[in-house]
């Protein structure tokens, strides 16, 4: 999210004291908060369009309120659609090494009210192919001037998954994470991270996240537009 | 694996007296080792017709001889690999939620000293779209007539990226693991296990098992024949 660049904003007004980097702070959190729900209002938007009136959604890791403010990004858009009753059902991937998913996802969902049910990332696209799935929702760390996105390990899978299931792949995140410098996913060095995240005692390969290619992404929702790389809209157009 | 069979048959000897069906409880174990072996070497002739010389595998769940015999069914193609000096790597997906890869196919690939790593099931098809994986093979549940195959949650997703990163994916299981009178995956209920198997204290969505449609195999490898989907071929055949 931004969180480090609305540091950065505050952090150069200090000079001015503490009441300019009050002030700037305050508006950072406006604008992210202004940020969140409009991807929240033009995602839900989006998903009603796609799939009809009681999606049945999946998400992966944690993009919610806990990793930026109000809502999130992919999690504001299911607490949208909750908030106007036309949610059915939701699964959050577990989201391994981490748990994200399993420990702060969940934790946001029960706060919020909402039904949902933990599966192992392993199960998600099978269970898209056994028909469960109306459609998946994800963040994003960064997009690439192409639309290939960069998210924490596990969103590929899942954007297969999606694909042969016939369902859309939706990655909703703010216009911020766009890098029109990026050409594409091949251009980004993904960090291995310690082995000790995934298995105690034995070597481990730990890629923290991965790169989906746009053609699996049905659209990106970002704050100020919908992007659809399937029909060959650009993130840098 | 036929251990339950093996088990019948020996139990219906017992009327005859002990030394029966000892008898039959070794002929048992000795076709168990013939066919393990049988798998092991067809399997490796395969993957090194498929991939060349220095095949470099990833592996889902356990399928070794702590579940079998000896090497069992797809981790002793890996084994064997290894015994000809031909193996470039291994990667065993931890295999949530009970995590037989990260515990029991780390532990079989220890003890034959074999180097490995283990990833996360959500990384496996990042991995393979790196290119870091050259083939990848797994054990069956279950195959119906027409190839699709009944095999641990997770197995799925990684057929899927298999088939993206365009590298072979093989199913590798005894010839009594195909069950003629089953059409299709369709025609299979898959388990729904305890949601505590995943999370303490949330609903989970816990599928088993996961079925992959015969198109996303390569090759299935028994201890009597190999069998090619791709080509059209069927076990039932």
């Amino acid at each position: 999210m931004n969180l480090a660049r609305g540091a950065r904003r505050t952090a150069q007004l200090l000079p001015d004291g503490p009441g300019a980097a009050l002030e700037e702070a305050l508006r950072v959190r406006d604008e992210e908060i202004a940020a969140s729900e409009a991807m929240a209002t033009r995602g839900a938007d989006l998903i009603t369009e796609l799939c009809g009136r009681a999606p049945r959604m999946l998400t992966h890791c944690n993009t919610g309120g806990l990793c930026s403010v109000v809502g999130g990004t992919a999690l504001g858009v299911v607490l949208e659609l909750h908030r106007r009753g036309t949610l059915r059902d939701v699964l959050a991937s577990e989201t391994r090494p981490l748990l994200q998913g399993a420990r702060l996802t969940a934790w946001e969902l029960t706060r919020a009210g909402v039904e949902f049910r933990v599966a192992v990332d392993g199960a998600g696209p099978f269970l898209m192919a056994r028909g469960e799935v109306d459609a998946v929702v994800v963040g994003a760390d960064r997009i690439c001037a192409n639309g290939d996105t960069i998210n924490k390990i596990g969103t590929y899978a899942h954007a297969l998954g999606a694909q042969r299931a016939g369902i859309p792949f939706v990655v909703v995140a703010p216009e911020s994470t766009i890098d029109p410098d990026t050409t594409d996913g091949a251009a980004v060095e993904i960090e291995d991270r310690a082995a000790e995240e995934v298995t105690a005692g034995f070597p481990a390969a730990n890629p923290a996240f991965d790169v989906t290619p746009s053609d699996l992404i049905t659209a990106i929702v970002t704050d100020r537009r919908t992007i659809r790389p399937g029909r060959g809209e650009r993130p840098d157009a």
